[in-house]
């Protein structure tokens, strides 16, 4: 009777191209500022004995008809035993009925739809002429949010910093011939954030990377990294130069970046500019000179992996890919 | 590279007699109390629009190497539309490691689990010689508590009251031919729990459907209807006599049967005398005396879903059943 569609990575890869994930999220941080989105509180799994952590997390839109929940884990031995270092699955119900639709590898849509995050924000809150990055981390995001970024500033210099310079320098080789620009490996931090007009932190860090000192005026920070309790990348004084917009304040206070700003006193909730979505929607502003750093903090949304989910999922329809399932 | 099995509701089925629900569930029951399963709150989906509600349930259960998922959703309007009133997916992820093992239905597991977990309470809780019970309500679970019952105590007779006579006519027919037993649909909630060993309730009130001095000495009652705010079956009265039993305790408080006698101070939780999975240890003791009241507080918990899907998922295995599914 009830059939769910189940689609693979590579299959879920091809239904989404960046620019499609950018209108996605677009749409989802919008959806979340009109109050068309129900999201509970993340649950967190932590798995001590084998060095793994698993969070779930659900919601109900409904501009998009649906509702999700992803289950994505990271799992930081897997490497060792020849697996990735983390799994997602995504599972949609029609909003409507609560008919199970599609369950699909959600890694692949997790990577895009947060480098599509990092874009989406720089798009009204760094400069115009932004051609200039710096990135710290190489991993898949430092690799997504610069495809990202690409599609809507045309790039015309990346800098990466790593502590681990093989995979910075891998890094440079791969992306400079994704992107046919200049890329290159830098051995410290600071030579990464200088001179740029676009900085992307997205490393698993605990504490400090980037010094206020090292951002200049104009800067536009993407912030990834911190999505957890004690997680960070930026010294806290940022924070008091910069304008700060958030995906999310509810989950932002908790596990976002700006967690340590709040905590120490440096700022205040009140002094948080807006929540993306509000700015997108045109409630509030963006950047309003060429000198002001802007910061947003992004911790990751359901609304924005439901969002991304659709795309896959109304192509796959079309397309009639995938494998039909019988579930009831 | 990772294939899942996804597993129908007709597959499950065949994969999972009461027996064999009944010990998983005092597995759960005990692994819980061990300390050796991790439970997030419960997120909770409110979609109004629809009258619809989905609840996700997750858990790590060391014991069975495994966490799991279960998107449940009750949709009162669906039987309109010609839809079942609600859906379940189940999501299995190797604990060791996360990969996905297992998508399955999770409604035929809801149904059996949850009517196990009745008969493992009766077992150290219901007088040893239990013949006779009453049951409130004639739906799905009205079903499963009484067949799983039976599995233990060996059933001589069968009172069925619903509001809806209809229904509980054609309860009776139906299980007196499954049971082979007197089954009587009768015209009062009173007359369902009289002269009886143990009464089940089972029903979506909002208000006490059963009161206390209809209670006699010596019965067991099994509350399963109470799982969510505001929600009651009992007079909060019978609580002040009864010997109280929950599945969980930081659960029940919150969205159990205890709710009400302890929001109005009739009991506090000091009260309370185990989890269930505390007797099924044998840490304390079960029912001591032919006379005292004892209440069993269900309200479902993550490892009971995990613990009944593992179950399935070793069947199918060994039985080459389902169908396999490139995911990643």
């Amino acid at each position: 009777m009830c059939e769910v569609i189940v689609l693979s990575r590579e299959e879920v890869k091809s239904c989404l191209p960046m620019s499609d994930a950018i209108k996605a999220v677009t749409d989802a941080y919008k959806a979340f500022a009109e109050g068309q989105v129900e999201m509970p509180a993340v649950q967190h799994l932590d798995v001590a004995k084998y060095r793994g952590e698993v969070d779930i997390k659900s919601g109900a839109a409904e501009n998009f008809g649906l509702i999700g929940t992803k289950i994505a884990s990271g799992y930081y031995d897997n490497p060792k035993l020849g697996l990735p270092p983390g799994f997602a699955v995504i599972i949609l119900l029609d909003l409507k009925t609560s008919l199970p639709l599609a369950v699909m590898d959600g890694s692949y849509i997790t990577a895009v739809r947060t480098g599509a995050a990092g874009a989406v924000a720089a798009s009204v809150l760094a400069r115009k002429e932004s051609k200039r990055v710096g990135v710290i981390g190489s991993g898949t995001q430092g690799r997504m949010q610069v495809l990202a970024l690409n599609e809507l500033f045309p790039l015309e210099q990346v800098k990466v910093f790593n502590i681990n310079k093989v995979n910075s320098e891998k890094y440079a080789v791969e992306m400079a011939a994704r992107l046919e620009v200049d890329v290159q490996a830098v051995d410290t931090a600071q030579k990464a954030v200088s001179n740029v007009d676009i900085v992307i932190t997205a490393v698993p860090s605990k504490k400090a990377m980037v010094m206020d000192e090292w951002i200049g005026d104009g800067i536009h920070i993407n912030a990834f990294g911190a999505d957890g309790p004690g997680k960070q990348e930026l010294d806290p004084k940022i924070m008091k130069r910069a304008k700060i917009v958030v995906d999310s304040l509810k989950q932002c206070r908790v596990i976002g970046e700006i967690q340590h700003a709040l905590k120490q006193g440096l700022i205040q909730e009140s002094d948080i500019h807006a929540e993306i979505g509000e700015i997108l929607l045109g409630k509030k502003v963006g950047r309003e000179t060429e000198e002001e750093i802007t910061l947003f903090d992004s911790t990751g949304l359901a609304v924005q992996d439901i969002a991304a989910a659709n795309v896959v999922y109304q192509l796959a329809q079309q397309k009639d890919m995938g494998q039909r399932v019988k579930l009831l």
